[in-house]
């Protein structure tokens, strides 16, 4: 299954066999005080540091999310997307509980966005996936429903499955769902990442479907962060998951990202990985 | 399956619900020149070094290969086994082509070994195994044949079969069995890694079985080869591989293997994971 999002001149596909897709996570107010003010403010100019950061470092896609308490999310998310697709090609994720704003993202999005997200809840999805549909949108769709968030893959999976007949319900295809299997800390749950590579696995075999997580939260709590997500990408990709919203500027998770996209054998010969180590040589080199 | 291997005072359980058994590689002369110019005179001193830096870098296991041409490599392999065992008390893993090799090994050896390697060809199993029973050692099995080396997962689990099936026609029970499912370098075959990473899904679904890989050569003839290698375990881990001979010394992959342990749930609440970050502030601070 082949997943493609776009700007106005630039394509990512997701699928299997592909690069990973490396979703820069950093576009977004939470536990960001400084950016919380500004934002409150209508000052949107952090978004040009976190934009230059993010594409250095390797990112695929940004994912945009402007939800700060007290303020026209969907008038910041509005601005927002024009401003971020002012500084790059990459394609976009509109990120936001608040379902105005996705749609006013959306209303002015160049390309085929990537829009995050629906629940297996029918009146959350029932009121999104007609946008998905009316913009051919993609969206992510996490596997909890009104109930919560099992531990067990065979539950997990059914949620999956029910967020697809969700979009065969509204007509949109499934290479257009991104589910997520949601990760969860082992700081709280010692096999939460357990559970979920073998969700991962569950859903990669039986569906085929692309996939994506919040990656950054599996290590809250634990000390070596850095190095427990670099550990962390690399097995959940084999496992089957396409795509991450992750940590795009900390060079040893990318890097482990990358080094995973070769040894899946989707970096043929390693022209990428030769190419990335040459540039890095170059950098140190110059600096 | 639990396999137990142990020195005279102290053992080691592999498992897929342990933290996963690294063995050193170290103490190989194969591209070696000067440890082998060192053996043929008979001078075993690199042999303290080799252990205590295995030992500092976190193996838990260490592998003996004594293979230098034009020698004596069961006299040495004697001395060897003799020698490292009066410097640590980790459990060891002889190494060798040489039947009589092996056999002078196991003959001084104080504990259970574990004996590197036989292959599903029944000359040499049939040799081998009879010694395994004797000894009451563990055995690697190598997942090819007279006839070379499959790049069909399927047809490895065969040869996976075909060692089982030897195992019991010399009686040694099968927890004693760990297999070898071979890893090639991607940088000869961009699937290497991939079909590897299957083979280990199909035995560790279909038999359970305990298994190791020589892991450093998958990065061979490319760059960066250690933040490769770094990737490539946690993923062979996550897909169930339980054991590798591997570069014990570098302080990345070693933590990179750890981090694996615990988000597979093998470092419950992260005790020990926590305690090597301590470890490390520790040395920096004293450094």
């Amino acid at each position: 299954m082949h997943t493609v999002i776009s700007s106005a001149s630039k394509s990512f596909t997701i699928g299997i066999d592909q690069p990973f897709c490396i979703i820069g996570e950093r576009i977004n107010p939470t536990g960001r005080k400084k950016f919380q003010e500004q934002l409150r403010a209508g000052d949107l100019s952090q978004l040009a540091i976190d934009v230059e950061q993010q594409v250095a470092g390797g990112a695929d896609v940004l994912d945009v999310n402007m939800g700060v308490p007290l303020t026209d999310e969907p008038e910041l998310m509005r601005q927002a997307v024009q401003m971020v697709q002012g500084l790059t090609d990459l394609p976009l994720c509109l990120d936001s509980s608040v379902i105005e704003a996705l749609e006013a993202g959306l209303s002015v999005y160049q390309g085929k966005a990537l829009v995050n997200s629906i629940t297996a809840e029918d009146e959350r999805a029932d009121l999104i996936l007609p946008l998905i549909k009316h913009y051919d949108a993609a969206v992510i769709g996490l596997t909890n429903d009104e109930v919560g968030l099992s531990m067990d893959p065979q539950e997990r999976l059914a949620m999956c499955e029910k967020l697809m007949r969700l979009c065969e319900k509204h007509g949109v295809p499934l290479e257009n769902l991104v589910v997520d299997p949601l990760c969860m800390t082992v700081g709280a749950d010692p096999v939460a990442a357990k559970v979920l590579f073998e969700t991962i696995y569950l859903i990669k075999e039986k569906h085929g479907l692309n996939m994506t997580i919040g990656a950054s939260n599996v290590s809250f709590g634990l000390p070596n962060r850095h190095v427990a997500n670099a550990a962390f990408l690399p097995m959940a990709m084999s496992m089957g998951l396409t795509s991450a919203v992750m940590d795009a500027r900390t060079e040893g998770i990318v890097t482990a990202v990358r080094a995973a996209d070769l040894l899946l054998g989707n970096d043929p010969w390693g022209g990428s990985w030769i190419a990335r180590f040459r540039a890095q040589q170059a950098a140190t080199t110059n600096a």
